[in-house]
């Protein structure tokens, strides 16, 4: 039976000030919470509506009704399991590769598909400004598709984690170097900026080399959406690489 | 005054059905239906709250409020304007060049995003499988920012348009051969799949060549979204190119 206080502690969680407060966010869907629970994720809580999940024996489970999961889930049509799982620890970047640094990428849906990319092209590391979106709100979880729990992803002050770092800086502008003909190193930081105002001032003193994406087709087009643009940057890392 | 025909007939091209028999479509927002009157499109009427087009002398417009404009639009917010639009003449596809080829389609942001790439990188004809999402959905156009004025779309059947081509086949297979490492001619065709199936079997069939974008990280990872696939895709056929 799930009481009123189990709901209004789930239903918080919406939100990154309870998040925050707690320790604690919510994923939704059998395919995500299985690959939490197969991860180095700590489980909090899961709420089932049958025997449905590997590897549950050792978890604090609670079955419930597919009633009683409709008022605990944000979804309209809520997929059998509401996991509740502690924050991760946060490791330190690693800075034998190359790491993705976000300037306040604000999108919801952008930040899930670069953290998949990532986990794609073997990017480890994911510095994200404190002013980039939450990685535990529900929409960046969705588009992961389970991702999350292979990519080690730290909020920081990103003018300072570029400072601290001996890795070059590499930035993308529409007036940057071409990236066809850019020989790119082993390791490096690659930002990538905000969708609408791009790289900010601050980060883009920091940056040694400016590249970007030729265009091919009429000189109107809109730039390239964040996501997209990763996807081309990171695929042109990894072919130097590989 | 807006009247409630004209109200009812707005509303009735959010449907594909009622899109094909007038042969119009509805785009709203001041940029994006500035960008169609300034493309070769026909416009049929464009309902605005003040004088805020260019180039409208010998458009057929009309005068709203604010709120005639609300009863009008798909959207919670409606930007000034909501522009009824027809359907441009379709054009041969030209075989001088790459041509994308979607094999069934069907969310409308992946569409839209495609629509922006072949923008950005010069594919001028793109072919849909006849269960490929409507490029003229709402959605769609909101996604494509202004770039379906300048890529020639073309809905057909694909076995049959891939048949009559002369041009070599490329298929996106998570078994292909690594991409980095093929040698792409100056023309061809290239087939994306649907979301969760991928391409479907009448067209594998006709596929030459198989190509892959190589996996870096875990083998765990969820496959590409088919818009971030054919970020790279296009990238690395104009990379070869250029």
């Amino acid at each position: 039976m799930v009481g009123k206080s189990q709901i209004k502690f789930i239903k918080s969680l919406l939100q990154k000030k309870y998040r925050n407060q707690y320790g604690m966010f919510v994923v939704e869907g059998l395919k995500t919470v299985q690959e939490l629970l197969d991860s180095n994720f700590e489980a909090h809580i899961i709420y089932t509506v049958g025997d449905v999940l590997d590897n549950a024996e050792h978890i604090n489970t609670e079955l419930v009704s597919e009633q009683e999961l409709k008022r605990l889930s944000n979804l309209k049509s809520p997929n059998k399991v509401l996991g509740v799982f502690k924050f991760p620890k946060e490791k330190p970047v690693d800075q034998q590769g190359w790491v993705l640094a976000l300037d306040d990428v604000r999108d919801p849906g952008n930040l899930g598909t670069i953290i998949r990319l990532c986990d794609w092209f073997g990017i480890q590391h994911l510095a994200c400004s404190n002013n980039t979106v939450d990685c535990f709100n529900p929409k960046v979880l969705q588009a992961t598709m389970g991702s999350i729990t292979r990519v080690n992803i730290v909020y920081t002050d990103l003018v300072q984690f570029i400072n601290e770092s001996s890795l070059s800086v590499y930035g993308t502008f529409m007036d940057g170097d071409n990236v066809h003909t850019t020989s790119l190193p082993q390791k490096g930081i690659l930002v990538m900026g905000n969708e609408a105002n791009g790289i900010s001032s601050a980060i883009e003193a920091l940056v040694e080399h400016r590249i970007s994406i030729p265009q091919f087709g009429d000189q109107r087009t809109e730039s390239l959406n964040v996501a997209t643009a990763t996807a081309i940057f990171l695929n042109e890392i990894k072919r130097t690489g590989s």
